[in-house]
C-alpha cells in the first residue's frame, strides 16, 4: 500500500489549552508517529469540579507505542508541556526540546518520578532530529515565553511547518525575534511548505499584535505615577513582561520582590538556562515590608484570579509580612482568560475593599498578547505559501474562521477537531478516520476519563444534593422500618415545616413494613423503590430531586 | 432624639444584581421605612451550584417589619423585581410601580401564590405617592426596558433621587427619552437635592454611553448582507431592542419569529400595557421552519448562554422544528456578562461546529449599555448638583470609583455596602450601624440562607467526593466489622490498584475488630474514627480527602 502522511490532533483543536498532535508517516495503519507537546488545561467548578489537571486522552498512543518515534515539544507553556510527567509513561518515547523548554521538561519529569534522562536538548535550526521518517528541526519564533519554537518536519511527502504558539514580534525583549528573512528561505528550499499547521487563538482579533517592546514606555510612566506600593501581576512564564516590569520599577526608582513559587521558579530557570541576563536584583518579601511604600513593587502570580496564589493572599490581607493600603496600586499586566473573570473580579473586589487602585490591561496600554492576530495570520500564510493550512490550537470557531481566511486566499484547508485524522499526502486535506479520543482528569493523584462517570456524579451532587439511605434487612429477611436517611447538600426543612429527613424516613418506614418478598429479597428492586420515595418525598417537600444512594445492610442468620 | 434620614442597602450595594435598598426617616431605631426594589441574581457553579436564585437576606426588614410603609419598583428587570413574589411574604405591604413594571410584578406574585391586589399601579411625576413620612414620585429614565423611572423622595431632611439603573438617551426607541430639560427642574425645585444614590455599573468606561438608535442602521445593514437564516439574540426585556430588530429585519425583506418563553411574554406584556405599538406581525417556528432561509429571522432567548434557553437549543440541533445549518448566521446583540463567558463559548462552539457563522457585539456595532458609562455619571452629578452622592448598583470597585469621581468634584460620598446603614441627615454620609445581612438562596421551592452549609456542603461533595460509610452495632452493642463503604464522584482505584472501596472496608474491619467499647458505646467517638481513618485511606490511595458520611445503626436486643 502507498505510504501517507496523516495528522492527528488528540487536544487542542476545538479547544484553548492541553495541545496535543501527532503526526504518522508511512503505510497506512502502520505509520511512524511523532507527538507534538503534551499540555494540559486546568478544571473549572461547571465542568471538571475537584479536578486539578486535564489533558488529551492517549490512549491511542499507548495502543500505538511501538509506533511512536519520539515528543517534541515546541515551548514551555503548561497547555504544551504540563502534562509531560503525567502522560509519558504512557508513551516512553525519548524528548526532545531546547534548553529552557527543556529545563521546565525536566521539572514536570521529576515532578512525577519519570527519568528525565528521556529528555534531549538540541540546538535550534539547523540542527537535524532524525525521528523515522521524519526530520525535525527547531526553529525560534517570537511568543510570551522564551525560546518558543515552530517545528520544520520533513517527510518523504514534503515540509511541514507545525507553528506553535506564535506572534510575530521583532523586539520580544527577552529570546529571539521573529525572523522574515529565515522563515522566506525556509517557505523557498526545496519543494517549498506543504503543510502549514497554524496557531488560530487570536483569528478574531482584527488589528495587528504588538511588540512586547511598546510595554515599555507606558509602564515606567505608568509606575512613576504611582505614590504608594504597586503590585503587578502577570502569567509567570512571561518572562519579558517580568523584566519589562522589573526595569520600569528599577527606573523609577524602586526595588522589586517576587511573590509566588511559580514565578520565583520561572526566573530561576530562566538564570540557570542564560535565557535570561542582567535580572535587577530582586528583594525578600521580609525587606520589601520594611521598605517605604513608594520605593517598592511587588511582581506577583495570580493574574487569573486563582485562589491560592500572590494576588489572591494578598488581596486578604497581610501575606508574608505584605499588607495592602488605600492608596496602593494594583495593575493586571495580563488578559483575564475567558472562564477566569468570576475569580479575576472576586480578587479585584477583594483589592478595592482595602481601598487599593485597580489598573488593567484592557485597554492594551500594559499588556500585549503573545499570539498572532487575523493579519499577522494572514502575513505567515503570505510569506510561508503552503499548500495546505490545518488551523490548530483554538475553540471550533477559531478553528473554522482560520480555515475560511486560508481558503479566502485559495488555500485548501480542513478544520480537524480531536480525533479527526487527516491524510496530508494529496493536494487537499482528507479526513480518513476517527479516532476515539476524551480527556483524562487528574484528580488527586489518580487520572480518571472524564467519561468515567466520577465527575458527572460530583456535578450531580452539587446540583441537587445527596440523600443516603441506610436499610438494615434481619436474619429472618425482613426489613428493619427504621430506614435510616441523612442528607448531604439538602435543605433541613421543606414546604411541610418538619425536617425532610423524617419525612423520608417516615413514608420508607410504611414501605418497608408493607414491602413484599419479591422486593425485599432483590437488591436491585429494593433499592429502586426507596429511592424513588426518597426523590418523590423530596420534589414533594422542597421541589427538587436529590441523587440517593441506597445501603442495604443484610444480616446473615448465625 | 432628633429624627434623621437613613440609607441601608440589602443588596446590590458591593455586587452587580440583587437590588434592595431601604430608606428611613424618623427617630433614630424607629424610622419610618421604605423599600426600593427587591431583585434576583442567578446561581453560578462556583459558588451556588444547584441554585436557582439569589436575593437579599431581608431578615432585617422582617424583624422590623411594622415600620415598613410601601415597597417601591424602579423597573421590569429580574435584578429589581425578581424576588417580589418569594420575599413579600416576609414584608406584605403595598407595592407601588408603573404600569409596565406593574404587569411584570404581577407575574412575579401570582406565579408565587401571592396576592397581586397589593401592587398599585401609579403614572409618573407629577403624581405623588405618600408613604409615611416620604413622598415618592416615579420619574421616566431610559433604560434598557420600558418605563425605567428613578425615583424622588421627598423627606423632611430633604430631596433624595434614587435614580435605579439608567442612561442618557435622547433616542431610546421604545419608552421614554431622558429629559435634561425635567431633570433641571427636578434639581432646583425648592431646596434641591441632597441625596443622589445613583447607578455605578458602568463608571469604568470612559466613552459616553450611545443611544439605542444608533443601531438601527448597523442591523440593518448586518441582516440585509446576510444570504441564509438568521438569528439574533438579545435579552427578552431589552424591547427597544426587539423592535430595532424586527424593523431591521422586515426592512430586509424577512419575517420574523420570537423563540424563548420570556421574550415572548415580554412582548406580550409590551403590547398588552400600551408600551409597544405597531410591533410588525411575527410568525410561528412552524411556519419560519418552512419559509425559504433568507426570508426569516428568528430572535430568540438565551444571549447569556443560559443551558435551556432557545439560543442553547438551537446550537444542539433541531429545535421547534428549525434547524440550523452552514452559512446561517448568528448574531449575540447583548454583551456578556461577567461571569457567563463559559456558556456563552460553549454555544459559540456548538454554532461553529453546524456551519453558523458567528457575530457578536464586541466591536460595540451591534449592542448598546443600558447603563450610564463614566462621561455619563458625572453629566448627572453636574445636572442635579446633588450635596451627597452615594453610588449604588456595583460591585465594591465600582462602588469605590464612583465615589471617588465625585468627590473629586467635592461632593461627599460614601461607599456604603450591604448591610451599612448611613445616616444623610448631615452635611456628609456617616455610618451609623452595620445590619447583619445576606444572602437567600432558591432550592428548588425552598428559602435557605447562604450560610445555612447547604451550599458549602454541595461544593465540598463536588471537590472532594463523597464517601458513605454504613456501620452496624449489634444487640451485643459489638460492631459488625463488616462496614460498608460507597463512594460518590470518586475514583474507583487508587495507587493500589485494588477498589477504593473495599481498600477502605478492609481497615476498617481492622479497626472495628480491635475497637474498645469506649469509642464503640459513642457515636460521635466512632464516627470520628471511621472519617479518619476512610480519609487517611483515600488520601494514600488517590491523594485526595473525601467528604465522609458516616451512618451507625444499633440493632436494639429484643
Amino acid at each position: 500500500m502507498a505510504e501517507r502522511l496523516i495528522y492527528l490532533p488528540l487536544g487542542g483543536a476545538g479547544e484553548i489549552g492541553m495541545n496535543a498532535y501527532v503526526y504518522g508517516y508511512g503505510e497506512p495503519g502502520r505509520e511512524r508517529l511523532i507527538v507534538v507537546d503534551l499540555g494540559v488545561t486546568f478544571g473549572d467548578m461547571d465542568s471538571a469540579p475537584g479536578i486539578d489537571l486535564i489533558m488529551a486522552d492517549v490512549a491511542w498512543l499507548e495502543a500505538n507505542r511501538d509506533r511512536i518515534e519520539a515528543i517534541f515539544i515546541t515551548h514551555g507553556h503548561e497547555d504544551h508541556v504540563g502534562a509531560l510527567g503525567l502522560l509519558w509513561p504512557k508513551i516512553q518515547k525519548p524528548i526532545h526540546c531546547r534548553r529552557f523548554t527543556g529545563a521546565l521538561a525536566r521539572l514536570k519529569m521529576e515532578e512525577l518520578g519519570q527519568p528525565a534522562e528521556h529528555i534531549h536538548i538540541h540546538a535550534p535550526r539547523p540542527e537535524v532530529i532524525q525521528a523515522g521518517p521524519f526530520q525535525v528541526q527547531f526553529v525560534p519564533i517570537s511568543h510570551s515565553i522564551p525560546e518558543s519554537s515552530a517545528l520544520i518536519i520533513d517527510t518523504p511527502a514534503g515540509r511541514i511547518v507545525h507553528t506553535g504558539d506564535f506572534k510575530l514580534d521583532g523586539t520580544p525583549v527577552v529570546g529571539e525575534a521573529f525572523d522574515p528573512v529565515m522563515w522566506h528561505e525556509i517557505a523557498n528550499e526545496g519543494q517549498g511548505i506543504k503543510v502549514l499547521t497554524c496557531d488560530s487563538t487570536n483569528v478574531f482579533v482584527k488589528h495587528p499584535g504588538r511588540s512586547e517592546a511598546v510595554l515599555a514606555d507606558p509602564l515606567r510612566e505608568f509606575i512613576a505615577g504611582q505614590n504608594q506600593m504597586v503590585v503587578a501581576t502577570t502569567f509567570a512564564s512571561n518572562i519579558a513582561r517580568l523584566r519589562t516590569l522589573a526595569e520600569a520599577a528599577i527606573a523609577s526608582g524602586r526595588q522589586i520582590c517576587l511573590l509566588g513559587r511559580a514565578m520565583r521558579r520561572m526566573v530561576t530557570v530562566g538564570i540557570e538556562t542564560g535565557i535570561l541576563t542582567n535580572f535587577p536584583p530582586v528583594i525578600s518579601p521580609e525587606d520589601a515590608a520594611e521598605m517605604p511604600r513608594d520605593k517598592v513593587m511587588l511582581i506577583v502570580t495570580g493574574s487569573q484570579g486563582e485562589r491560592r496564589a500572590a494576588s489572591a493572599q494578598l488581596s486578604r490581607g497581610r501575606y508574608l509580612g505584605i499588607e495592602l493600603k488605600e492608596g496602593d496600586s494594583f495593575l493586571f499586566s495580563s488578559r483575564t482568560i475567558p472562564g477566569n473573570e468570576r475569580g479575576v473580579i472576586r480578587i479585584q473586589n477583594s483589592l478595592s475593599e482595602l481601598g487599593v487602585d485597580l489598573f488593567d490591561a484592557d485597554d492594551g496600554l500594559y499588556h500585549v498578547s503573545g499570539h498572532a492576530n487575523r493579519p499577522d495570520i494572514e502575513a505567515v500564510h503570505d510569506l510561508l505559501k503552503p499548500q495546505i493550512v490545518i488551523p490548530m490550537h483554538g475553540e471550533h470557531m477559531h478553528l473554522r474562521e482560520h480555515a475560511k481566511l486560508a481558503e479566502a486566499k485559495g488555500i485548501p484547508a480542513a478544520i480537524a477537531t480531536n480525533g479527526t485524522m487527516l491524510e496530508l499526502s494529496g493536494e487537499k486535506p482528507r479526513v480518513v478516520d476517527r479516532i476515539d479520543t476524551g480527556r483524562l482528569y487528574l484528580d488527586g493523584n489518580v487520572l480518571i476519563g472524564a467519561m468515567d462517570g466520577v465527575v458527572r456524579d460530583r456535578i450531580r451532587m452539587a446540583l441537587n444534593g445527596h440523600a443516603l439511605v441506610t436499610v438494615i434487612v434481619d436474619e429472618d429477611d425482613r426489613p428493619i422500618p427504621d430506614a435510616w436517611v441523612e442528607l448531604s447538600g439538602l435543605p433541613e426543612r421543606g414546604r411541610a415545616g418538619v425536617p425532610l429527613a423524617d419525612n423520608i424516613e417516615g413514608e420508607l418506614a410504611e414501605f418497608l413494613d408493607r414491602a413484599d418478598d419479591r422486593t425485599v429479597m432483590n437488591d436491585d428492586r429494593l433499592e429502586e423503590a426507596i429511592r424513588k420515595i426518597t426523590r418523590q418525598v423530596s420534589m414533594e417537600e422542597i421541589g427538587k430531586k436529590p441523587e440517593v444512594t441506597v445501603m442495604i445492610s443484610r444480616l446473615a442468620a448465625e
